[in-house]
């Protein structure tokens, strides 16, 4: 298969493992990148596993993504509600995009509950933790 | 591994393969049962595999899940969107709930952004078709 | 011509003639067969006509009507106003669907005037009483 | 039987047979109208087919109505979401008034959903082309 | 006193005792039937004890209570929230209805803060858990 | 005092007397006319009473009493909860402008109980009858 | 006639004078209870004029004009947008009943547009300053 | 037991018998507290009986309450759907409060729909006139 | 280039250079004809230019504007907010329309905020008074 | 400096310490008024320190600033969310006030998001307990 | 003229031409720029013409237009929808500020037909593809 | 005590002094910052002052602040309306949050009058100008 796969991770889940870990669990962003190296190693797939604070920056990791990527695995977090940008950005590209949540963001704040991700997405995957993203890799893989 | 994994299908989901294949793939409901089989086989795991129109039995089902079933995957279809018998229901079992749809609902008409069966799913997996199951199935092997 | 009508009616259309007939008339519904087996007669059509309280029966009977019906005439009753799971039956049979209320929904409470059936009916026909199912064959003959 | 049957028609339905026929279909009004006046002969009704895009002149023809006139069929076009005026006028007669539209409007866009005009009709029909001004007719000769 | 009284019962009642005891207590269904038949001896009423997770078998349940019930007490449960079908049977009765609910309901989800059934009931009663069914009888022995 | 008062009515108000006079009385228009003629020959004031149903023609007069008209007194019936034309052409005038129903339009149908002409009325008379209008003149032989 | 006109004004009003006069005028409460002492004795009316800051003891004024009074001038204030108490009240009193307002409160804030007040109201005067309380007046001896 | 129940009736609860009887029945609130008093003595209680047209005044007496009460049961009508204070002093209570209304004031107008004192009632109790106050104290006693 | 550009403008246009200046400017609307014909002139374009109080004569002449014209430069006013049935007029015509606003209506009041006219415009100008018109000549211009 | 500062404390405030202590903390109102006394006389400030449950008392309170207090400090607990009449009494004062809550009023129910004091407050301070009354008076005393 | 015109432009603009080139055209940012160079030497005005994902940019360029620029065009893309940030920027400068979107925007999902920057720009220009661009520095050479 | 206070400013504060005076003032950003770094020493805190546009950046120093920070004073600005990201950040740090405003939001657009921040605050305070930091960093030291 060409391209890698990239995998890109919105505000604050660099806390990961720190942050409110009742809800997200006690994993790190690093444990959760190994995880998914290993993975995509045995489907035989590369990964480019990136986190942001910054809106624009995340847009313009999506638009990298035009050129051979081979799949997007997006956990927006916060942004995911509020970015009409990002929604954008996934537009422009053709490849299969998968979002993830940690938590089952439907049962949170009423907030959490539209996305604009969604819009854009192939498929979405919440409520695994870290093993959602692993069950994405391999819906990816199916698609290839 | 115990029980049974209940696997649920709602209203109009016995005709998958006729209604509107642009949106739901040319497979049938037997098709995915077959799949779902074999899957659970390789992960040690049984199915009960099952569909109604009707939102009563699917509360009975869910009701029955009480008595020893491992886990369940529901696709409730139409009733995601309308049903707090069913919410009631899943909110007394005390197993895993993953909720699968085929298409991307989140992604359709906005009568179909809410979902009842989210608040009470430790899961969400859309807009993979008759993936979808699978991953709700490795989900579950993994959660034993 | 080929199949047949079929002629669905949905909850407490049993009770007509009895409930309320300040709003719905004192003809039952045996009255309405009656009258819609002559005129279907007259027009040289064939009428399959029932009535269910089950929404999930009311499904089971469109998706039924799949198989070689030639149109069909539903007077949803309630679940006009709350069913989604007709709404996608509807939407996978291909023959023409005429909407029938008796009474005009749309001057009564506000609960009564979305109509999830309106967005997969061919035609709408409400306001007059019994006539309404005599009107919504003659338009089906026409479309034969 | 007394008096005509007035059919009123609103806004842009004077480009009927040339505005979006993928909608309203390629018949133009005066061929509605020489289907109406056959049908009326039939049934033994007088008509008196009238269109304008002016609001109040509507609301006078109807006003007209309350002089002998047996019935009303009102086409009000978009005037049907929007206007009070019209509304208002319709409740100063006590003849039967049939609203009828040549496509069924509950399944565009949402602004077309609600209709003041059904406040006031006795029976609404929608979603049969010009069949629906024939049904309307012989629906109001059997209230004759 | 000439009927019975029909006390209804909606979906998931049956799992009483074991659904969310901290909120529902831990009395079952049978125990709240044997309740109310001894408070129903004593005020000189017989009951008829049923329960359903079927929206349309509630239904008919009304309707059946047409032919001679002295009085109906029902809890909707789900249904209450979501069914103008119940609705539309219970204002085909005219016999008294009590609407029942073991917890507060208005003290929990904005989703069961609305109810159909009582646009149709007589009274409601409830936050009174068993005791609320007893209240009830009580009143409809006042009644008669 | 230099100019006149236009005193201008609106759509379907031709019907006064004839149309729903459990609302609005039994009085004609004309009567209301006369009883303002002879107020406004007591409070020394000139009147020109009008009525149209067309909106556009409402706006033209009340454009037109910017040509030296004392003041305005508008019932402008149906049109007051849907013009936003009428509300721009009364913010052109600079002369009092006084409106006036003759029911008391908050207590009716929600859709009339926003008024765009209160956004631009000096002040507002509603629920007198014909008697409403004699205040008003009496309000602007005040203001003279 | 037999009974007072009660003219009851709510809270703040007694600031009249004071409070923004580029709103309310520089007429002090007192102006403007001697305004209508003078109307009514020209009237042949007797009135009674109060004023409170407390709903309780408006409602309670209202209830006491059961007895006697001929009719209500009610300016109440803050409480006209909030006090379902003090349009229970109004219900209670079959007298007519005047809402006046000084500002034309339709063009102020949108919290000042919804008035309890005028769902028991004869008829509403607002936007005259001091005179409205004496259009009402008249209005009443009109009604005598 | 060791304290008084406190029955403490809102606003306009003085008039009743001779307010709006087709809604509230003929009893006065004077009946009431008989009936009350005399139930109270049968069942071992004693109460409490107050009634205010003042919002604050039935905080204060829901305050009072507090010490050595035994269980309140309010009336709070009107009150009942504007007032936090209330709902704030009832949460400072931790005896028993049930909510009582005389009309099933949730069929009656949308304002009437919401509660803020159930928000932190024990139970509610609607629709049965004077014998809802009676439930209510059965359902205390029982509690005791 | 064949056909003319109708430049159509809606209700109150007519007072241009009286009305609320600070908003709209000192021009008069014969003033801004005559920019727009030699403007016009410059770009070798043909202008017929008009303006109406009355929805139902703009509709008409969009209408007409289907036999031969070029182009059409619609400022509807206030009916750009409410004319549904302008909005269908415009859908009727297959040449180019600019929807022009003297103001920026997006910075004013909310219900300015929505505009029928947008659903059908090629593009919108607003907030360059009558430099509007010419910028939507120019682009005209280059669309020929 | 010339005047006293009120500090006005509104419904349930007379509870504090004993009502709900895990949102409230457990000084009393009379801590709090001592801790404020102490503080303004640090500060060379004069204090009155009252509570009423009545809403018209302290929209009395608030009218009796006018006469040379030099500033309000306001906790309208309950009637902060529902009184448009303390609001009106605030805008008649032209000294600053200042809006205190104990706790965060913005985190908590959605019925106490919305502030009709704060419309007319020079400042808002709430979260920090009794400390926010101190933090006011040492605001007021800077703008001294 | 002295200073320059900021051309700025928001997130995914840098895709211009290869993103959904159905919905914006096949012109890249590139020749925008270079069509704006051209124009704007014809015009005699020097751009300064530049594109950022990132939200935060976009402000710290508008506030450097604050430093002697002469204008402003903005197309500010998604955040025209979501940023208050952008628009409490725009409110800081005090030169022209010309809004431009290559579609038109009011004509696609609902979530564009809001925006931000109109609360504090002179004009809208939208639906001309990149010769919006032009139109408005042609506007603003007007205004120089 | 151990940490500094972070002081974070939002987008345009750095405009402090020359943006609309009339509502925040003539002091600048940096005005405000020694006048924080006076009143912390005397207060013996340190603090850390920092002003960004970029919404991602102020996610990263809230996340900075978990290492030893003593307390943060957040004044988001227009984030504070529209970044959950920013609200996720605080959520995971454990220290004291005061959102501070220089003006009364609550008082000016609607847009403005939520809070993601004040979920996670620990207060708020607002309209108070510079002296409101000056007022946070009081109370933060109290709570050392």
């Amino acid at each position: 298969m060409a391209g890698k796969i990239f995998i890109l991770n919105g505000p604050n889940l660099n806390l990961l493992g720190v942050r409110q870990p009742e809800i997200y669990g006690s994993e790190t962003l690093a444990d959760i990148e190994a995880l998914c190296a290993a993975r995509a190693k045995d489907l035989g797939l590369a990964i480019d596993f990136r986190q942001s604070n910054v809106e624009g920056e995340l847009v313009g990791w999506i638009q990298e993504a035009r050129d051979g990527a081979a799949g997007i695995i997006l956990n927006a977090a916060a942004y995911t509600h509020t970015s009409i940008a990002i929604l954008d950005a996934l537009k422009a590209v053709d490849i299969p995009v998968i979002e993830v949540h940690l938590s089952n963001v439907f049962a949170r704040e009423d907030f959490r509950h539209h996305s604009y991700v969604s819009l854009a997405a192939t498929g979405v995957i919440c409520g695994f933790g870290s093993a959602g993203y692993l069950l994405a890799l391999e819906a990816l893989a199916k698609q290839q």
